[in-house]
């Protein structure tokens, strides 16, 4: 794609903040103003908005609202006909043929892939713009000393000891951080300036890192079980620090009691929460070809129903009142649902999205969209993604001057690369100008996790 | 987006043709060799393809196959594991850092809408890329004379009187061409080399283009009625050209028998078929906001049913062996299923591709896609599209140099752009690149229509 050269200040510029867009989450049928920012050293003869209504290309005129010494702003007004509004600008005259999309100006034609966006669902809670979490592995973080459980799983470490890095162990190395540990640190995590804690998950497990979870119904009781966990849900409300949960909606642990019911038997409705594969060893589908993690086979609807759309579901009943939870992390959200044939995935996603906005729609549903698929931020899924991709790793890249950074560095096998300013703008650009800015800004902005 | 200003030639290149690509079209479970050409004067130390597997990126290495004066091929093989298989390749080393998508190459981080595309589904039939189609406005190609019916919407014209321009007639002026017109000449098409004709709309209407459909069972009397038709497929099958239908999917024109049944009868299964708004001075919401052509409402599965999954659709009827149509070309293929909150445009899209494929699998579903919509495209949906975006309307600017050709050029309230050869290959890549080579060998190259 051949993109304008000119530096950002010889520009138009219109993004999905206030200053650009009237109501970001308007209803159909609602008007919606749209605002063009264009430096006086930008010469055009005309200007246009070109937006879908029902799936039909239309455009409307843009014309000059105000004016001060340096710049022009215009505006035009849509109506909001459908639930997604895909719209980008385009100035003509004086030589000029340019596009304006959320990537940038061309000056050739473009496609919808790149338009700015709007999205006639209901706007996420304001919080989610303000707040600072703060990440906690519960294992590692502290220890009460008040619960004496070794699980039969773990090899037991003393809290001062290293971990013994890459090795069986990895997993398996327990140091008995609890939440009862977390509720007494309280206050020296609220001086560090965080209104939010993202726990990793804190369900049973048979693993330090509890991400094959063995029940959904109970925090673990190596973490001071459910009082632990209502206790400090109680004391972080009062000091306005928010929790959110971590869900593995692709899979649970080989450990969890489905499991054991469908293969014992048959005729289980737990049955049809897996995938069955006899030329597999243990015979089952595991997520990444893993035993210890059987992957979840959403074709099933009594699965569904426990997961995120029954009345009593585990997505529904950690963020109700009683329980209080801010909304979920989904581990590995795009491969949710996701399994040779099948695909799921945007059924059970904004199934989970449904399900929440229904029992506390003051929650955050954020995934962890590892690899970004845009087609997961657009406004019906995921709220918001840990953007690794449009932050993370191009920031990484660019401070990147340590040659020794090799190997692994989000599952590529090769080192990481050092890129420039431009090129660290022009993979933010890549990734961020294809989703909706609420999506953006309802996402993670994460130096590491 | 910063890509490589290198010129072709001194770029690895791949693209979806066999050349490239084993399999275009394998079953779940084969295996792919994908090839990369590359020019010696092209060095890097390693290269990788990057691909989805279940929603997780995976990474394998390119080894070398082959090499000659000028350049080597690298191959990879893949396992397919979805139906949608998305892959771009990296290469890296010597300084270099370098993704190669569909798009072409770049030097920063990208995501996977422009990756090149397999879709695990049955091939296109190959007639497709090898034949010429021929398009046919009936009411103006040929007049046997031996029809005599004068319908009351129309203005009568001499064969030899010249349109009188836009206005109030441009509708209903009528010439009085039939298919008996169009079979005495196919001798004639035959000698243009064309082995296809796309018909504009057969069905009977109250306009001389018939995109106002009265039925969709049986064939214009005044084009000659099924008679006429079924004659001239059978003339054409000896002569091996196949007949392209168009189909309104989006709307029926106001004389249709459903709506004067909707209207009538409340509880008629053809209420349903419909939009119904008394803000509306006639009640319906028509397409574009006219009266003359009622929107589908595909909420309703009896009109699903009628239209395309029920035994004897009118989508299946026409492509039977007894009717013998080689396909169909979906009229605002982007449109059908969308209006306001609703959106059923997939489903309804691919219902159509599986009744097609149910019912005769060696025909074309091409759709007017005109403003270009990826995701219709996506192997799942419309085989190919009309590419106005993505050839004829970057041919035409290219051409261009004509300052008098203005206003309304593709729906745009401006004059026609002139532009460069970058700027006619990056608007190529753009709209291409993000689509299966499957889908762009399945499209239209049309220089108008």
């Amino acid at each position: 794609m051949m993109k304008s050269s000119r530096i950002d200040g010889e520009m138009p510029h219109h993004d999905g903040s206030e200053l650009y867009v009237s109501n970001a989450a308007p209803r159909i049928g609602d008007t919606v103003h749209l605002r063009v920012r264009i430096p006086h050293s930008y010469q055009f003869e005309q200007g246009f908005v070109r937006v879908y209504e029902d799936a039909e290309p239309r455009t409307y005129a843009l014309k000059r609202e105000k004016s001060n010494k340096t710049e022009d702003w215009y505006k035009v007004s849509l109506k909001i006909h459908n639930i997604h509004t895909v719209y980008r600008f385009v100035f003509i005259g004086g030589g000029k043929y340019e596009w304006l999309n959320a990537s940038g100006l061309y000056d050739h034609d473009v496609h919808s892939n790149n338009d700015f966006q709007i999205v006639a669902v209901p706007a996420n809670p304001d919080w989610i713009h303000s707040s600072v979490f703060y990440q906690i592995f519960p294992d590692r973080f502290a220890r009460s000393g008040k619960i004496d459980i070794t699980p039969d799983w773990a090899y037991p470490r003393d809290w001062n000891e290293l971990p013994r890095g890459r090795s069986k162990y990895t997993g398996q190395e327990l140091y008995g951080g609890d939440l009862i540990g977390v509720e007494e640190k309280l206050g020296y995590i609220e001086d560090l300036g965080v209104n939010g804690i993202y726990f990793t998950p804190m369900f049973p497990s048979r693993s330090n890192h509890r991400y094959d979870a063995t029940s959904f119904d109970h925090i673990d009781p190596i973490l001071g079980g459910d009082k632990a966990f209502l206790s400090l849900i109680k004391k972080a409300k009062s000091k306005k620090i928010r929790i959110l949960g971590d869900l593995t909606s692709n899979h649970c642990g080989k450990g969890h009691k489905w499991l054991a019911t469908a293969k014992k038997d048959r005729k289980s409705k737990e049955r049809s929460y897996f995938y069955w594969d006899k030329s597999i060893k243990w015979g089952y589908v595991g997520w990444f070809g893993l035993e210890s993690l059987p992957k979840f086979n959403f074709a099933s609807k009594n699965l569904r129903k426990v997961m995120y759309s029954g009345k009593n579901s585990i997505v529904r009943r950690w963020i109700s009142p009683v329980n209080g939870m801010a909304g979920w992390r989904i581990d590995v959200g795009n491969m949710t649902g996701v399994q040779g044939a099948d695909n799921f995935h945007d059924e059970v996603m904004q199934g989970i999205r449904s399900a929440m906005a229904e029992t506390n729609p003051n929650t955050w549903l954020v995934a962890e969209n590892g690899d970004f698929k845009a087609s997961d931020l657009n406004g019906l899924g995921w709220q918001g993604a840990m953007n690794y991709q449009g932050f993370m790793r191009p920031l990484w890249n660019w401070m990147n001057r340590n040659p020794e950074i090799t190997g692994g560095f989000q599952g590529l096998p090769f080192s990481m690369p050092k890129i420039n300013g431009k090129q660290l703008v022009a993979s933010m650009q890549q990734f961020n100008a294809s989703i909706p800015w609420r999506s953006l800004t309802a996402s993670m902005l994460l130096l590491d996790s």
